[in-house]
């Protein structure tokens, strides 16, 4: 249990560093599939006086097992994805100013490049409006369905990422480390879009062939980015 | 009342800190409500020579009770704001470059997602302009009653900040250190409101029932952001 | 001589430490009006290995009298500006991100707010392009004297700075320190009136009343920022 | 071999010290033109555990010769462009944000200013798109070959980098040192052009006599900019 939340500790930790988060606005959770236990940060901690020992554990219906913090107020969204989907082993939240922005503007976060395609295959999708009645009631919870509404039966590894509407994204992968990976890129891209846009409306997407290729050759059985 | 010229110290070294301001481009000022007296930045000072005895102490009709500096050139509307509205703890004025974009750019800054919503309940308002008559006559005193004037009769620290027309932005709290808080939220999301914008010109503002729950759950009577 | 020397070395370490130059993009000069010597930044070299003793004094007809390097390509601009203005100690220019980016779109930096109005008086003008002959000539002499079109009989402290037409910004002040003072305030004003324009195309330039409350309160003969 | 490994080395260093890359993506390389030997990145290994040693060093046909490391997917690219242009020394292959968005977008990035014109003589051109054949053929070998088919019978120092369409910058020079340098100036004239284009989307190219006089000064035969 203490190296998943140093792990986490490590993951949310790396969220200021790369430039993702103000303040608090962000939390990164990570599962132990075996034991069925997720660690995630504390509620409104910040950054510069947390310790890997402040980090929450509790288990998938959401009870704290293990720590004197309330876990993060978004910890129903992440255990709704961990819940839904077995492939993740990372979930991620954060206000990043460029994927935000993307969720501001409804839209989702379009697949124009390789730089996208290395990690995401296709669109960032950006979910619908949560209904009035969603959001007077478990807010969080609907959070996480109306996620896993609009990712269905999709591999959410292939697309690691989404962003709310009017709220900003969350990210995933295997580790709470590759969550943080792909929110990094998330955003990065979500910036590369927006100038993109700007000095071409007309632009268009990634070729299909080309966005193949690119996710292929880092994720695809005969992947040869990286080394063995 | 050196603890509030050390808090008012503090907050004022955070401007630069979180990259409000540009050379003494900014002040913040706290009040101790039980002696009447306001602490506040002493007028063009660099921020890294000033120290906690440069705060300067005024009463509140802009008297100075203690120190050897000039206080701020906007102390009159500092003490305007804290004159009419008992819950203002801190006052903060800065240039911060896309707060005062919007202030130029003569709109509000649109409430757009749960971002905002979390600190501003509704759209964060731009003054009118002052009149010819206003700026020559007390210019700084004016400010200060342009500000009341649009917040009138609503509770100040529940959209806790203000752009000034073609002027730039006014944040406070319930401390220094709140409103310098409030402040560098009120630059994010005047970021996020621009870049989201350029994205989608037909965005929809914030539904109100999410800005209405992500504003109460930080900040309501049953708030549950955080720890207890 | 070494104090000078000293200055201007010290004028443009500042370059890179406000993020106005890339590589070499950069030069200060200042000038000792009763001796009638100009200290330089020698021509193309890098900021981290430069030392006040590389620094290179000419006279105001560009002859090298102290110093083992080439003075900065740039060298005839200034020394046309000295000339031609008494009031002017130092002279910059630069790259800078957003004051190159009026100069290439041809535009005047307008004054939209307060930020601007408390150093600038009035749009920062951009000059016409030089003409193919200009440009084949003495070209760095021609423009200085397409900057002293420009600014004419106005006493060029009131708008310390001009961006040339698809070049880049010029700024100047009383002394180094000073021109790069503006410099940094140029490319901070540069910045917002991108942004603002590009939030509300149809903005109003700062009304005229406004411009002289704060340029006056700063530098006007009853100016009362800052300390006496 | 040793000294091949070594710049190589600080030249990849220096991208994320400009800049310009996340995480690992970039990859400098660099020849030595008489043994015919090209050191370059490894693939995917992480900067800030990366060592000279680490250097992959190839021949012309790509056949590893020395290290333990895969070299970079991108090693097929960089190897065309040194099979067919015998003046380059040096290659580099980034994701820089601005000058990836104009590969998005499809478009040359455009000689605006003479900050353009110090470095590249022309607009830097974006490729055609390659064809499903050439993406799922010998991709990185194609992605050379179409760099060529631009750049045609051009001397590739005058205009030392390209955009490839929706993918990202090549640059390169006389050595690794100098296609690093030239990778910064591309991001940034792409980040200048960006911004010059919103303020005026009616602006004109840089007048040619200027960029003329701009590069000469530079790279020509009487060049004066610098030291001797």
């Amino acid at each position: 249990m203490q190296q998943l939340k140093q792990q986490v500790f490590d993951a949310n930790m790396d969220l200021p560093r790369y430039g993702l988060v103000t303040f608090t606005w962000g939390n990164v959770s990570a599962i132990d599939r075996e034991r069925g236990r997720v660690a995630i940060k504390p509620s409104g901690v910040a950054y510069d006086v947390m310790r890997p020992e402040d980090m929450v554990v509790v288990d998938l219906d959401g009870n704290v097992i293990d720590g004197k913090w309330n876990p993060s107020s978004d910890t129903a969204t992440h255990l709704a994805l961990y819940r839904r989907y077995p492939s993740l082993g990372g979930v991620v939240h954060t206000h990043s100013t460029h994927a935000t922005a993307w969720a501001q503007a409804g839209l989702a976060i379009p697949a124009l490049g390789t730089t996208h395609a290395d990690y995401f295959f296709g669109d960032i999708p950006c979910t619908r409006a949560l209904t009035e009645e969603e959001v007077q009631g478990e807010y969080e919870l609907n959070t996480g369905k109306v996620i896993i509404e609009t990712i269905g039966e999709h591999e959410p590894l292939h697309t690691p990422g989404i962003v709310v509407w009017q709220h900003g994204p969350f990210a995933w992968g295997k580790s709470a480390h590759d969550a943080v990976h792909n929110a990094v890129v998330m955003e990065e891209v979500a910036k590369m879009a927006w100038i993109a846009r700007g000095i071409n409306p007309q632009l268009q997407p990634i070729d299909s062939y080309l966005m193949n290729k690119h996710y292929q050759r880092k994720h695809g059985p005969n992947a040869y980015y990286g080394q063995k």
